[in-house]
């Protein structure tokens, strides 16, 4: 080699360790293995046997469904022999991914979410228990996976397998794919519970090519209804506020494109589509196109012809045979169930549509926002990726171009970030305040800084049950500050707003009140709901949708 | 059903029609197929059988690999039979992609890059002969296939099929697995082109359910070698680029995660890292994980310790052998060969690394740029999604957060997005211009915005052969547009620069000249490339990689 072909090279490297590293793994395990098949009551020594101190391991934590047999055996491992493991888990659902951590089997965590055990992560983090590398939202954490956090084994979980290590997702297929893709391309071993082993699987979702083991868990998978609103709870202010969101932000800009959250105020805007939107005359113009799971509360406005698609992130129990039954709008595979996939779905929730509306628990004067609250670490989910104006996209669309944004010539449309609260929750607390409690809890725990989860000044809207603040259109930072407290009601942000201000915000367009947007107060009833109860829901549905039993009271 | 229910839903609809569609498609092909296997011979009337017009159709046009065959048999259809159609075109690279329009089979376009056609685009744009919907970024395009513009038909591109329809896309996976999923659950038909059919795929990238249609094609499919820089190319402009990018940007910030484009600026600095780099002591220290296709050039910085992992959006012909060596450095199959993925690699270059760096045409002095100059419509490609802070994420690191931004509480970290560029172009055409050939392309093309690449506020750093602008620092537009005059020499946004200026941008670390970087102009010489040509890399690859012959000079 000449000279310039730079420095000799060192002593010829190995360059398949991960491979070498894959086969000793799954040679250990042979004794607990027919073909592809481990057997499920030697769960705890497979893992023994798998896993090495130290190892990368992606354990199926999703937003709804949870590998949940592997996470106990995994919980229930001797921390003597499996140590210092760092997991990889999008949404920390079960007590058993904590216990990990407290047994000393696994020590470092990367994650998204922890809504249900938010406060013990709380705790955990703050007795030094866990040691938490980044909260992600969602793609962020399976990006990761190709870049710098690929993992040496993922632990997933499945509908059904056949014996050449096929998957069937299910309708709730979220991240699965995905992860698997990122282990399996990798020399990451790919382990796989499934609720039924069968001979053959009705769709493929996953290739048995990229999973090295199934394992026939003893009980189907843990799946939470997370997207089912009961309209019974659904209450006349958050009826006000879907009116004050359908006529002054949907109709108003437009929006035909959109990604909705799972409060019962978007649930009200879904119920109230096929009955106030009807009488606007908005069916078609508006709420075409849809990226969300499939929402109970979203049938009446699909019954009524409003809706023209909808991709989903995941499943929802309960609404299976109606999804089957409605392909011309959802997704389905050729066995006729719902397709899934999160990480598209996030994509399209990105870069697709036109609008994201959710809720916050606080938001601040500069409407910063933070489900993180004293001593809960909820962590922040999908809501970062779509709740922020994606610079990269180059599409227009009128309600993008209609939050015309730059100088030019960098000119440029802005997505819809909504963000929708009742100016106080239950129990008098205010949804505005002067600090997050995020500020503290980032001190408290060391983090470089604070777990915001939509920054404000990526909002362009704020609806209560006062009025709609355009934020978008304040030339200046005060005039920001003053639209959102204008509708900020009695809380510490909004008390101090003087009549004569609010007037001025709304000559100018900044503020609209329920007045100026032609909604009617006192027509803001339950009887404007299209369904006011699950019973209602199952009668759209045509008798298709079964609810889950804590959703029957009949 | 009570009032509460809502309106009485009207006479039962048909939710089946885009299944029904599918089912008529499929049998009206019926004669040209036996089991899934499409008569190559008999294309152009099988497509007239399939498609109807005004039909959505997705044609696999990639960065690198085209679906030719089926592309051809699309142009040469009879406009009489098939006309109307609105094109999804992910890259418009071959003479059909526009021939389709000219002969009036399609009407609309919805793509994202159009280098080799992009003439002829702007001309047939200019005529009215093609309706533009929009100009993407690639993953914003796959994006909405899941949203407003879901494909009847897809026409997609494999190595290989077995009978029943499992495919293997080989190293270059690229957008099929993408299109193929939005196609195929959602009642569109799949039919793919396929070099071999063969008895059973070397791995399984997309499974046979999702497929409806294979066809063996004729010849195997065009792929272009659009990674592969030839280091005699390199000129020492470049090599001072590099060593001012290393020492001022990739040192500075310690930049572990990157992507990096397609230019010699770059591939300049991947061959420097095995000697400038070393001498430095920057190995471990930076560009450790990356996401990029498998360029050629980088082989020695992998060769020699430096590169961790590398995730790849597609493949790069003649690295094939090389890549399948090095499985612990590159996603791989099973079978041994590399795995890529658009989708993915997008989405980790967007949220999972710190820095982005690639070159543009023109640039303004707001450092807008673009690279649709006058005459040609080029698009976009990658470039935006990747070249622009992503405001959803979370995840800190030591790059990230060197560029602290924003006021407490909403403090977070940035991206680094860095253009890099000669100020003169070859033919001494400045490449930092008063306005952006853009701004007129819209105008006359009546698009609603300039199709601007990256956006000004977007661009951390600028790097020419000046020095290093640090736009990150500015406090102010004025100090910003200084900052970046200060490097852009004489083009016409440069030569107003008083040197005065120069100094107090200096002194506030705006701006930074060679010496201030430590890096001694004469040392940038080719003598520091670590391959100074192809046959140099070959050798580097220990003889594993096999560069297309027409790099072959030897």
């Amino acid at each position: 080699m000449t000279a310039s072909r730079g420095p000799t090279r060192a002593a010829a490297r190995d360059w398949t360790r991960r491979r070498t590293a894959k086969r000793e793994r799954l040679e250990a395990v042979r004794p607990f293995v027919s073909g592809r098949v481990l057997d499920a009551g030697r769960m705890r020594d497979a893992l023994h046997a798998l896993l090495r101190p130290g190892d990368r391991v992606a354990l199926e934590g999703d937003n709804q469904k949870q590998a949940d047999f592997l996470a106990g055996a995994l919980a229930d491992c001797d921390p003597d022999v499996v140590h210092d493991l760092h997991l990889l888990i999008s949404s920390i659902s079960l007590r058993e991914h904590l216990d990990v951590f407290e047994r000393g089997v696994a020590r470092r965590l990367d994650f998204a979410y922890a809504g249900p055990q938010s406060v013990r992560m709380a705790q955990l983090l703050a007795d030094g228990t866990v040691d938490v590398g980044a909260i992600h939202t969602y793609v962020e954490l399976y990006a990761r996976m190709f870049v710098d956090l690929t993992p040496d084994v993922a632990l997933l979980c499945a509908e059904q397998a056949d014996h050449e290590g096929n998957l069937y997702t299910g309708p709730g297929t979220e991240d699965t794919p995905t992860i698997a893709e990122a282990a399996a391309f990798r020399g990451g071993v790919v382990l796989v519970q499934v609720n039924r082993l069968v001979d053959r699987v009705p769709r493929v979702d996953i290739p048995g090519d990229w999973v090295d083991l199934v394992v026939e868990s003893p009980r189907p998978y843990a799946l939470e209804p997370l997207f089912t609103r009961d309209p019974r709870h659904i209450g006349q202010v958050d009826i006000l506020m879907a009116m004050l969101a359908l006529r002054g932000i949907y109709e108003r800009h437009g929006v035909t494109t959109l990604n909705h959250g799972i409060g019962y105020d978007t649930a009200a805007i879904e119920l109230i589509l096929p009955t106030y939107g009807e009488r606007l005359g908005l069916r078609g113009k508006i709420c075409r196109h849809w990226t969300l799971n499939p929402h109970p509360t979203l049938i009446p406005a699909i019954e009524s012809g409003w809706v023209e698609s909808v991709h989903c992130f995941g499943g929802e129990p309960g609404t299976e045979r109606y999804v089957a039954a409605r392909p011309d709008v959802f997704f389905t595979g050729p066995d006729g169930s719902l397709r899934s996939n999160r990480v598209l779905c996030q994509l399209a929730g990105q870069y697709a549509v036109d609008m994201f509306i959710g809720s916050s628990l606080q938001i601040d004067a500069d409407a910063n926002s933070s489900t993180v609250t004293e001593g809960r670490l909820t962590g922040f989910g999908g809501a970062p990726n779509m709740g922020h104006d994606p610079h990269g996209r180059r599409h227009a669309s009128p309600a993008w171009l209609s939050l015309l944004t730059g100088e030019a010539p960098a000119l440029r449309g802005r997505k819809l970030v909504v963000q929708i609260t009742q100016t106080f929750r239950s129990g008098g607390t205010p949804a505005f305040v002067e600090s997050l409690d995020a500020v503290q809890v980032a001190e408290d725990a060391g983090m470089p800084i604070p777990p915001i989860m939509i920054y404000g000044d990526d909002v362009s809207h704020v609806v209560t049950e006062e009025g709609v603040a355009y934020l978008h259109k304040a030339t200046s930072l005060a005039d920001r500050r003053e639209a959102l407290a204008a509708v900020a009601g009695a809380t510490p942000i909004g008390s101090h707003m003087k009549e004569r201000h609010v007037e001025a915000l709304r000559r100018d367009g900044l503020v609209a009140l329920p007045e100026d947007l032609g909604v009617d107060v006192r027509a803001a009833k339950r009887s404007l709901l299209a369904a006011r109860s699950v019973e209602d829901l199952v009668a759209w549905s045509g008798g298709l949708y079964d609810p889950p039993a804590r959703f029957r009271t009949w």
